[in-house]
C-alpha cells in the first residue's frame, strides 16, 4: 500500500483527492491536512465522506508528513509549497504539486503573474510538468510532480495537436474558457455566493489570469517558439466543468489550400488515438462539460470554418477530477510505476 | 460474468444502470433495449457512455432477451412489464423490475391508483417488494423483485424503525417530500424544461401520488395494521437527490412522559446499525441530498420537537441510485449470492 | 417627495428597498446606509444600480437620518434597531423595521428564540405587525411598524383563513418551508457558497427556528387560543421565492361529516377576495414561486384530503418582495396615505 | 391607446411581451394569438399572469387582427410572416416582426442560412433593421421594423463603436457568446430539459448559427466593406441572458502605436453617451448578465490586452428584453413617437 497525505485536505481539489485514493485499491491516506480544520472529523467537514473517513484533520507538517508518507500532494495556496519544499522532504517521498509553484519553468515569470517572491527557485528545473500525456515519461522518473491548473490541461490539450503540428498560426490563437464555480475554490467571499453566481455568467480576469503563462509555456514547447494569446475566463453557475472553445488562423499550404476536416483529424488522432483519457469526438459532435462529469477525461472536438479559415477547437474536463485531483493520482500512478489508469476508470455520471 | 439486459436502458434509471454495471465485476451487459433509439449507439444518446459503450441500441423483445441474459432489468413504463412477463421467462432468467407493476400486494389498488388493468395478477404473489434493507432474505430467493420507488425507498426506510417500534402515532405522519428532476425522466414535456423547472419549486400529485400507497403498504406492515398517511411530493432545481421530513405525533408511555431522543436512537440504530447502505446522521445533523449524490446511500437524522411532542425525520438519497439503478443493482447482488455492495461502494460527489 | 432613508441598503433586502423605490412615484431615496461600504458608491456594491443611482453608502447615524427623511426602513441585524430607536426619532419620521425586534409582543418571548436582551421593550407595544391583509387599519396609524418575516408572511397567509374560521385543529398544523438562497442573506458564509447550495436541498432550524414564534403569535390570534405548531425551513437551490406547504386536520361537524372544497374556498374567499396581493388559485392549481417572482403576489391553493381528513394549505412569495421589501414598501404606502399597491403593480417575471 | 396584437404570444419572448406591455401606459393589448392554445386562458399557460390577464388565446389571423390592432407584434417561426405579410396589412397597422423574416437584406443571404425560400421578399426593402440605437430615425418612419435577434444585439453593440471608428480589425473579429436557455424557446425538445441543461455547457451552431449574417451585415455597413466572422453560441444553465466576449486585433497608427484605453474609451462614448439603454461600465468593471436582467440595458465593457495587441469586447444583455421584446417595445415607442423608453424603465432585478 502507497502511503498517502493531503495537505490542503478541505479545498474543493483536496476533497476531490479523498475521494478518488478512497476508491484506489493501492494507497491508504494517511494525513488529512487542514489547517483551518485541525482535530476536527474530516466528515464533519464533508458530510459526504461520513462512515466512510473517521480521521481527524491535522496540520501542514510537511517534514513529519514526509517521514509516514510515501507521497504528498499539496493543494495549497501559492507559495506554500515553494516555501517548505527540501532537497531532504523529496528524497523521503515523492510530492505532486497542485498550486502552481513549480508549473513555470522560469522563475521571472512566475514573480510577475503570481505577485510573488519563489522560494526554492533551485527545485524548479527538477519538477516535471504532469500533464501525464505530454510528458509521461519525464513523469514516470521524477519525484516532484507540478500538476497542471485546470484551464491550463484543458487549453494546452485542446490546442496542442493542431500548435505541434503546424496547423494554425499560433499568433492568432484565441482561448476563450468557462469554468464551473468550484475552481474559485471553498473560500467564503461574497462573489462565490449561490445568489451571486446562480442565473448569472461573466468574463474575470481578462487578459490577467494566471493561467495564461502556464498555457503559453506548453504551447510555446509544442510551436518550437514563443507564443502569446489571449486566454479569457469565464464563471459558469455550475458546480463542475470547464469548457474551452479556442479559435486560430489555419495555414495554408503552398497552393494557398487550407488544411481540411480530415487532415486535422489525423493530426488530432495521431496525437491522442491511443489515450485512454482523451476522446476525440466524432465529427460534428461538440463537447459538453457534463458528459465528462465525475471522470478523468477530457473531451475534443473541432470544427473547420470554411469561411473565415479558422479551426475552432473545443475541450471539455471536470476541472476537480482531470483539473486537479484526477490528474494528480493519474501522475501518483506513473510516478509508482501503476497502470495509469488505477483508480480512476470512472464512468462520467448523467445526469 | 452475469449477463444482464436492460429494457428501458435510455431513461435517466436505466442510464444509471449502465453506468453501475460498468463498474460491476461480474456483469456484463448484453442488451441495451431502448424502442426509441433501435439501430442507433448507445453513446450517441448518453454522450457520457463515450467510448465506454459500443453496443447498437435494441427493442424490446424479452422473450428473445431472456434466452441471452441471467438478469433482465426493466425500467419501463407501468403496465409493461405486467403485459409481457410469463412464468416462462422467469424460469429462464432473474427480472428485476424499477417500474411499479409489482409491488403493490392488492392488485385492485394498484389498478386504482395507476388507472390501469393488471395483466398479470398471478405473478403478483411471487414478487418481492426489493427494499432490500427489509426484505434481504426474501430477494436472495426470488426471480422477480418489484424495485421499490424513489421517494418510497425514501420515506419507507425515514419512518419504518419508528412505527415499527411503535414510537410514533402512524396515523398521524405526515411525508412532505422533495426531489430533483430526473425523477421526471427524459421525456420531452414543457413543464421540464429547464427555464420550467429552475428557479422555481412546487408542490405536485398533491393526495393523488402513486407512491402513497406503496408507503402505506409497507409501513401499514411495520405497524401491523392500516396506515394511511399524508404524502406530498415537491419538484427541486436540481438534478438528483430526494430530501424527505416526515412528521408524526411521539406516543407516551403509560406516565405521559414522551420517547427521548436517545430512546429513538436506539430503536433506529437496533434497525439500521449493520446496514452499509444507511448512514445515522449524528445528533444535530440534519440530511442534504449533495452528500449521498451518486451513491446508494440514505442518510437518515431526526429531531423530537418537545414542544409538540412530534419526532421530525429526514431522510436523504439519490433518486437515481438508491431511489432506482442502485436498488436494483443490490438486488441483483442479492438474488445472486454476491457481496451486496458489489459496484456500489461509490463514494458521494461533492461539489 | 416622501424622503426615504434605508438602513442596511447593501443586503439582499435593503437594495431590493431600492430597486422597488426607484420605481415609485412618490418617494426620494436621500440616505443608502451600510457600515461596510460607507463611502463607496452603492452601484458599486450593486451593479444592477449602475447609472441608476450615483450616491454613496453613509453610516447608520438613525438620528440624523431621522431629520432629514420623512420614512427610514432598517434592514439590519436583530438587535440593532431596538439598540437606538427612541421615542424622539419617531417624533421625526417613520420607521419600517425589516427585522424581527418588534415583531414580538411578549418580549420574553423575544429574547429567549432570539438570544438577546432586548433594549426597548417600551416600544414593542406602539409598534404594529405589518402584515398589511390583517392589519392594515393599524398600519395607516402607526409611526412604527414591525415588518414581517418572509417564511412568516407565507405561512400565516396560508393558513390564516382556516384557522380564524375554525375549519382546522390548529394543534395539528405542521408547516414545512422551502426558501430560495436570498434569505440567507449576503454574508460570505461556507455554507451559502454557490457549490454548497447548488444541487442540494437540506431542512435547517429544525424545531428552532426563530420564524416558530412568529407564526404562532398570529395563529393563536386568529385561533383566539394559543397555537404551537411544527415550523420547518428548508434551503432550495434557488435566488428567489418561499413556498409553504401546511398540513392540518379539517375539523367535522357535529354529524362528523368534514368541510368540502366548497366550503373551504368560500372562507379563503371571505378573507381574501378583495386583496390585490393575495391571488387564490384556481381549484386544482397549487402554486409555483416562479409564478410570482419579483413580485408582491401571494399565490395560495389547497387540497382536501379525504383520507386522510387533512387540508393541504400551499403558499407562495417572493421572500424579497412580499416577504420583505414589497411588504416594506406596502407598509409605507399604508402609512402615507397612499394607493397600498403604488410602486407595487409588478407583473412577475417569468422565466 | 395603442391596441396592440401579439401573434406568438405563448412563446418566452411573446409572454415577455405581455408582461412589458401590461406595464405600458398607452397601450392595451387587444390580441393574444397562439395557434396551440387558442380558446385556453392565457394565464392558463403562464401562471405569472394570474389575475392580471384574463383573456383567452387567439389564432394568427393576421387580417382580422390588422383590423382591431394599431401595432402587431409576430414572435413566430421563421417564414410565418413572410408567408403572410401584405400591403394591405401594413396599410392598416404596424408591425414589429421578432422572428428573421425581415432582417436580412440580401434575400439569397437569408434563403440560404435559414433554408427556406422567403415569401415576399418585396416587402424586405421597406423594411427597417430595429437595432434602436443605429437606426433610430428610420424607425420612425417606418410602418415595418425587423426586430433584431438576441445574440445580434449584444454582439453588433459591442463591437459597433470599434468597427466604425477603424480602431480595430474586423476581418479579425471572434464573437464568443453565451446565452441562457430561455433563448431556446419553449418547444418541448429533449435537449433543452432541465436534466440536461442544468450543470452542463456546450457550444452549439459552430460557424453555422443563423445570427451570423446578421451581425456581419451590419459590422459591414460599420466597417464600410464586406466583413466576415466567427461568431460561437453557447448554451449556459441559466434561464435569461447573453454575454459576448468578442477579441479583435486593434489597428495601430502609422508610428505602430497602438490605440491605448482612453482612445478606445472615447469611441465608445462618443457613440453611446447619450444612450438611456446602454451602459458603458467603468474601467476594470467586467459586464455581469445578472445585472441587466430584467431590464431593457446592455452593459458593455472592455480590456485592451496589450501582450496580444488585441481589444476584448463584452456585453450582456437580457436576451427577452433588449433581446426581443423590449427592444420590440422600443421600437413600437418610436413608431408611435412615444418617449423611447415608456414602459421600459425597469430596474434590473437582483439577486
Amino acid at each position: 500500500m502507497i502511503k498517502a497525505g493531503i495537505i490542503g485536505a478541505t479545498g474543493y481539489a483536496g476533497s476531490e483527492l479523498v475521494r478518488l485514493l478512497l476508491g484506489h485499491k493501492q494507497v491508504q491516506i494517511v494525513w488529512y491536512g487542514s489547517r483551518s480544520y485541525i482535530d476536527q472529523k474530516f466528515s464533519s467537514v464533508y458530510g459526504n465522506m461520513f462512515k466512510l473517513v473517521e480521521d481527524l484533520c491535522k496540520g501542514d507538517q510537511i517534514e513529519e508528513l514526509a517521514d509516514e508518507a510515501d507521497v504528498i500532494f499539496t493543494a495549497t495556496p501559492q507559495g506554500f509549497l515553494a516555501g517548505v519544499l527540501t532537497e531532504d522532504i523529496l528524497k523521503k517521498c515523492k510530492v505532486v504539486d497542485l498550486s502552481a509553484d513549480y508549473r513555470i519553468r522560469d522563475v521571472a515569470v512566475y514573480e510577475k503573474w503570481y505577485g510573488i517572491e519563489h522560494k526554492s527557485p533551485q527545485l524548479i528545473q527538477q519538477a516535471v510538468y504532469g500533464l501525464c500525456e505530454l510528458y509521461r515519461e519525464d513523469v514516470k522518473k521524477t519525484d516532484l510532480v507540478a500538476n497542471p491548473g485546470c484551464y491550463t490541461t484543458c487549453s494546452i490539450l485542446s490546442a496542442y495537436p493542431a500548435v505541434k503540428a503546424g496547423l494554425i498560426d499560433p499568433s492568432t490563437l484565441i482561448v476563450d474558457a468557462k469554468s464551473g464555480t468550484s475552481g474559485a475554490g471553498r473560500g467564503a467571499k461574497v462573489q462565490n455566493l449561490f445568489c451571486e453566481v446562480n442565473e448569472n455568467i461573466k468574463a474575470y480576469g481578462v487578459a490577467t489570469h494566471r493561467h495564461t503563462p502556464e498555457i503559453e509555456q506548453e504551447l510555446s514547447v509544442a510551436a518550437g517558439k514563443d507564443v502569446v494569446i489571449n486566454f479569457t475566463p469565464h464563471l459558469v453557475p455550475m458546480n463542475r466543468g470547464i469548457l474551452v472553445t479556442a479559435y486560430a488562423n489555419l495555414i495554408p499550404d503552398a497552393d494557398g489550400k487550407l488544411p481540411t476536416y480530415d487532415d486535422v483529424r489525423k493530426v488530432y488522432e495521431d496525437c491522442y488515438g491511443k489515450e485512454y483519457f482523451i476522446r476525440l469526438l466524432d465529427k460534428g459532435v461538440c463537447p459538453e462539460t457534463k458528459w465528462v462529469e465525475g471522470s478523468n477525461f477530457v473531451d475534443i472536438g473541432f470544427v473547420i470554418d470554411e469561411r473565415t479559415g479558422r479551426l475552432i477547437m473545443m475541450g471539455a474536463l471536470d476541472n476537480v477530477v482531470k483539473g486537479a485531483a484526477g490528474q494528480a493520482v493519474q501522475n501518483m500512478n506513473l510516478m509508482f510505476g501503476l497502470d495509469e489508469a488505477e483508480g480512476l476508470r470512472l464512468v462520467p455520471s448523467f445526469p
